[in-house]
């Protein structure tokens, strides 16, 4: 097991030993966002006949070839046709059928004169325009031809490409397993949400917070505490790994006498990757593979758990899900303050990227309580490491939480 | 029934007769992204206690006064205590005892003395550092005091704030209701996804992109079928109006003999706020209320449908569940090819942003598939109304709609 590494290092190796294997079939109505395990081809032609484009009218271009808007070429109503209707109806010389958008061109007419072109009158249809061959028709398989690839390995599910694999004819695809994640809460001073609180004991903030991150990638996980002792843990986790993929571990891992996280999964015979990362927060981070499941060991301290979980952790479940680039977005912004590094590790600094004129601006928070700092930033700035200072003014690539700030006025 | 009106005065039309009014008291678990429809006081301290930031020594800073790296001071361990357990010790004058972070401080001392400026003999302790009074002690209620506000109405709950909300002793709140839609699909040739595909007829790809839009917010769908008969559509609302909140239907909105929505909708009595606005694609939408639930007819074009629902129906979705400014959030990039309006209404384009040498460069999608550029999108061009072109090479403001692109390298 590597310690102290670099976080950048930290970060390959996470996603170099995490790699998504399972897969699963889902429905369209279960797809978005979900990871594509394999190349997907239609089954069908979209459209799968020539259809028209316009409400109006199929003809034979060729009897309107001298209609003009002072002199109309007229027409003998021969039927209609609607989008989705079966029809044996064909269009003869001199002749049209009423269509719909969406609807079956009748064999013998090659164009469709809108509606706005036309006066019908009885049966005697007035056309005021020509029609060239092809004019407002859709030719079967435009869209999308039969065999044609339309998704690849590795393609996200957006929902405007779930919405194509429906026209593609199908009904289903296979993506990568979203792995079911083990939120493990460990220590004596834990108390569950909603329960009383003795003096001395702190709701599981921590845990809360990682389940909310994971319901927002729609992650399922699993909730459970440990108490402080080598027992508790060593059984809470047996109880839990055949149901999870991944474990996520909060407190426990600094290194005093109560810190019991890699006594317990060594005793397990853990495959351990790496302890320590030089970042800042979030330094104490372990990581290794416990029976193949990743198990990442985050530290108990609200800052540092949140942000061993938002560099390192969750990019992790996400690579298992079949991700490439779990990263979070960034964007430049002109830095308010001045922001010191610590030089030898990684620094990440809670910042609020506010809009002003257009422009993005981001303010390092300095509050007094390190939650409300947490609750309030939107934004990180990341202090390589190797970097003494960022000077106010400066513009700086900062890592978006929250992407609301970038929304029209 | 205003008609024809621009896109604006649509959207400001949508967000001002839709009210977030409906609340629901939901977990911490169920609580990720939802609108708070209340303001959040603190139950509790925290913490709750004064307790020690660090593994180390409870101390009374007085006898540490002359301690330094070649002069330690002598005291005599009296204990230990570890987070979240109940303690009586006390530590009189010469004394220390042993303390874990998150520990609470033990009577008599006024400081926590880091364990690297320690040794421990026996039951002797050197301290080579001095610790002044509040030294590694987080006092109590320094992150959050007890009926201090920690959230206002309208506050999104992300992932961070729910947290919070957890350490502020809170195991639920209230929230703005998450209407279920209603999802319906008009029309004789639509069939539904998996099924067999009759010459003639189509998937219904615009529902399904809908509900996958849908999920990606995690609001609630219901998918229905109406054939081309005002009956039909008719019974189809019938069904479904007392179990959803708002509807969307597709298709049956342009105007011809088979464009029934409408006609439907005004035999219900429905409250028409608008029919037709000048935007492309999307031009022929309607919105309005039937029995006070918010009605979007969208077209059934499927460009037409997408961009109706994307800047129209799905902003009203969200304004409906509380969100106060729901739209995209918009980038500046560099147009790489011009693009031409239509002058007398608002034009939205499909189009691709690129990262390019860290600089975002937006090229307009002009592909032969209509359905293949709109799943190959990630930006909107907005052309607004009066604007004739967009020349190349100009900074322009895009819609994002999936902000993976911005993504660190």
């Amino acid at each position: 097991m590597k310690k102290e590494i670099g976080f950048d290092e930290a970060q390959e190796l996470t996603f170099s030993s995490i790699v998504a294997r399972k897969t699963e079939t889902l429905g369209l109505d279960r797809l978005t966002d979900r990871v594509l395990a394999e190349d997907v081809v239609s089954s069908v032609d979209s459209p799968s006949v020539n259809a028209s484009l316009k409400d109006g009218y199929a003809v034979r271009s060729g009897d309107l070839q001298k209609a003009g808007p002072e002199s109309p070429v007229f027409l003998e109503m021969a039927g209609s046709i609607s989008a989705g209707a079966a029809t044996r109806l064909k269009v003869a010389a001199g002749r049209a059928i009423r269509i719909t958008t969406g609807a079956p061109i009748p064999q013998g007419a090659d164009a469709v004169l809108a509606e706005e072109f036309t006066r019908l009158a009885e049966n005697r249809l007035a056309c005021y325009n020509t029609a060239g061959p092809g004019r407002n028709i859709l030719q079967k398989g435009t869209d999308i031809q039969k065999g044609q690839a339309v998704a690849k390995k590795f393609d996200r599910a957006t929902p405007p490409l779930v919405g194509l694999l429906a026209t593609a004819g199908l009904d289903r695809a296979t993506v990568f397993k979203s792995p079911v994640v083990c939120v493990m809460a460990t220590g004596d001073e834990v108390v569950a949400p909603g329960k009383p609180l003795p003096e001395g004991k702190l709701y599981a903030s921590n845990i809360t917070e990682i389940c909310a991150w994971l319901t927002q990638h729609r992650i399922d996980s699993r909730v459970c505490f440990a108490r402080d002792t080598e027992e508790a843990v060593v059984s809470t986790i047996r109880e839990q790994i055949d149901h999870v993929d991944l474990f996520i571990s909060s407190g426990g891992i600094w290194g005093s006498e109560k810190d019991l996280m890699l006594k317990v999964l060594e005793s397990l015979d853990w495959k351990g990757i790496y302890h320590r990362v030089r970042m800042g927060p979030g330094k104490a981070i372990a990581f290794g593979f416990l029976e193949d499941k990743p198990f990442f060991c985050l530290p108990g301290g609200p800052p540092s758990n949140e942000m061993a979980f938002l560099q390192i952790a969750l990019p992790g479940v996400l690579k298992m899900r079949g991700h490439q680039r779990p990263r979070f977005p960034v964007v430049s912004a002109r830095l308010a303050e001045t922001v010191r590094g610590v030089g030898h590790w990684t620094q990440f600094v809670h910042a609020e990227v506010r809009k002003e004129e257009k422009a993005l601006v981001v303010v390092p928070l300095q509050q007094r309580s390190r939650l409300q700092s947490m609750a309030g930033k939107n934004a990180l700035i990341r202090i390589p490491e190797g970097t003494e200072v960022l000077d106010a003014g400066t513009l700086i690539e900062v890592q978006l939480l929250d992407t609301r700030v970038l929304r029209e006025e």
